[in-house]
């Protein structure tokens, strides 16, 4: 951003990476409407009906927006320092898989599988908020979520620990027919009734497992309030840190005083 | 609000928009009961037993209605000072939506599916709530969800993306028989298991479908967590806000005094 | 309590209304033991197979608390001072529907359903609770769920609005024979998506159908948010409220200052 | 700890009971190891296709860890010094189930069911938590839980109250047909709804049942607020507890200053 004449690079980068300038931004909101045609264009191709109607017109369709995200691909790679960082990096390896699987359909005939990663292409839209000004709403929620992930896991691991011995209590109280096959099915069948999913494909039947299931779905309605309680009370002590952050002590210039303190409590200086 | 006569344009405008008077109150409670009853005669005669006996009774009974709301919507238009305005706003279409269908299906055979749009005379109740002392209220829920939406609508995106990319893996996974005909139709799968609403009218049936299902419930489960913190965070920072509001010592000149205070805490001087 | 001699009513109210006495908690045990009872009784008996069985057995158990309760109530109305007062509070209407059923069911032949009546014999165990340690925590829960009921009024009426209006919709949207047969059951599926239920006895075929049905699956899991956050809230102002309220002004006595208060916020006195 | 020759009993105890030590933490983690192995080849067997194919060889599997947590066990009770207090504690009862199952499975035919049993082991995860730097998370997440737990227990006997009375109207409300064919089953139903995890096996027909059920589906996503509030009330008190803890100011001997406090924020001491 120095005065002087900007390289072409520095140009190019600013309008693929920044989105500061109107060039950025205009690139930026192209790109957003490509991926989501794209990928209203894989979904809508993937229904029977419409496939056998506008198949070979979705498949033209496709190799358009593959032939300009090849390009997309490219000038990304000329425009950064360092093309290497950028392919190995989580965005540089989404990019590569919004265009390799078309390629690859092309020579392989049973990589037509693959198509299904094009889907992955929805996730480059998070590069372009990365850039806009919802950056300080993600950071926030962002690191709430990353100080409370042990608690969470812990959660999980518990949950998981219930999920499993109680389903192997299930496959020895229920019968086979009622779906409770084996330990698997059952524990399959204790996370959808844990987490007050419920399906009502597999559900029990003898007393006993009716039963014990009430028991599950209590402890999955009250449980719920543990995750919920652990992320609230990291935003609420994240959103109190942020708001007395702001008055900078006269004496020593640090910030984070609480609302109602008198004296700097770093230098003891009167604030 | 003066002591001059009130001219009958005000004294109109103060019993259709307003309810500090009582014929304010009995204007509202009367359209309160007017819009309930209506309601109640649209749902009752969709009912196709009910129909077919009391079918003419309702009809005549929605006319009534209609012709009331017809009124009232002419009343309303000659109360305001800008009747276009009120004519283009929010509540001033509402009004309109309720009485235009009865109008409209009359005139053309093909509008009776409009008839459903009375429904939306239910907002209408809203307009009552507004001037009540339910204010302070909605005005609370209200700036609290307006303060925490940039980071329900990060969420948002998170759960479309995961839904979408999850959704397309399905797809493949699972086979056509089991009910993941098409991407649309996975991605809708993947809206009722994340939100732990699980119809089970279409349901994992492969052990790997049922693997990763698992992992959409928990995560479904988990993650519930977060809109809930936002929001919860949002409305315990108005709330202390809004206990705390205002009050300057004229001593010190700290804020955060409580409501009912008559001393500084913390030089103790007169509030 | 005074060192005179008690009256016998007295005796009578300690044993019967109140648990600081030995007598009053040997009553109140027993008295938790025969409502358990004769509710697993009554649930009991309704299982056919069971009532096939052991029918007369349960016939002559319900006898028995029936008999046991009137004595019981007999026992309050002469233990209390204003009898008639009694009768008509909440417990005491509570404490007649346990009895009267029985004796109705065999003046009555029609009579019988009222025997499910008996299921209310289970409140009368909080007035139990209410007398014991766990006053302090039902009143923190009743004070919160108080002071949160008007914003939960307000969430409750925006949800009936949304399930009304959307109900509606899918009564348009979708046929007949898909289980949106009228504008009631269309509005009991959409309470059923809302809540996040799911039963899955009625569902969306049509591709517009599964559309507002995402829609308003997504809705429902994130609004769930805001009754959360309302009670959140007002737990933890009332929570430190609580905390805070210990202190006691030298000068004037009174309560509630805040942790970090110097002076007294009502005299200004220091504390 | 200290700098003589530790005895080879507090060398095993070391290894065994404690993670502080490189062959400490070898034990832990070739324990987990063990443990997760055990645990999938007991699932993986519990299917039929697997059982028939591999049965033999998870026979062996399974007798090679049985060996393996006998001699774990066995040198537990050598390693501390009170091997009876040991073998009474929770985990003791834990480790002694993990082997008892397969050796009781030989001498008795009908033995069989128990080695569902050996899904227990999993809790043993639970001891390795303890020693590592998840203690604190789990100690947090435990004292949360534990000062809530009264307000929980009457929020259950509310829902259980609620569950019983609904489930008792609605056993008279809907027919035999439609599921509710004894108050228990009614019960059942009435947990599936209010928790909002809605299998979708029984399912109310009449409108009334509907009707009943749109409200218990109402109250039960409205009152999943209330354990939600307890719980992280309790945590966001415990985090502010956390932060203040301890520091009291030698100047004006105030306590609640920050953990990053230098001087007292109230009379500007040093701290």
């Amino acid at each position: 951003m120095s005065f002087q004449t900007k390289s072409w690079r520095t140009k190019l980068q600013e309008v693929i990476f920044e989105s500061n300038t109107l060039g950025g931004k205009i690139f930026d909101v192209a790109l957003l409407v490509c991926i989501i045609i794209s990928i209203l264009a894989v979904m809508l191709d993937s229904v029977a009906t419409i496939h056998l109607r506008y198949g070979h017109f979705f498949y033209i369709i496709e190799w358009v927006f593959t032939f300009l995200f090849t390009i997309e691909f490219i000038l990304r790679l000329i425009a950064v320092k360092q093309p290497l960082r950028y392919a190995f990096s989580f965005f540089g390896i989404i990019d590569l898989l919004a265009i390799v699987p078309m390629y690859l359909s092309v020579i392989f005939v049973g990589a037509q599988s693959l198509l299904v990663l094009r889907a992955l292409r929805l996730l480059r839209i998070f590069r372009i908020f990365k850039l806009t000004h919802f950056l300080s709403e993600m950071s926030f929620l962002g690191s709430a979520l990353r100080s409370s992930i042990k608690k969470i896991c812990i959660f999980m691991l518990v949950v998981l620990t219930l999920v499993i011995i109680l389903g192997s209590v299930m496959y020895l109280v229920e019968s086979e027919e009622s779906g409770f096959g084996s330990i698997p099915d059952s524990i399959y069948w204790a996370i959808v009734t844990i987490t007050t999913v419920g399906y009502g494909d597999i559900s029990p039947v003898s007393p006993m497992g009716k039963f014990i299931a009430s028991i599950m779905m209590l402890l999955g309605y009250g449980i719920i309030a543990v995750p919920t309680g652990i992320v609230t009370t990291e935003m609420v002590s994240l959103a109190r840190l942020k708001k007395h952050s702001g008055d900078t002590c006269p004496g020593c210039g640090k910030e984070g005083h609480d609302a109602d303190a008198v004296f700097c409590k770093f230098c003891g200086e009167k604030l």
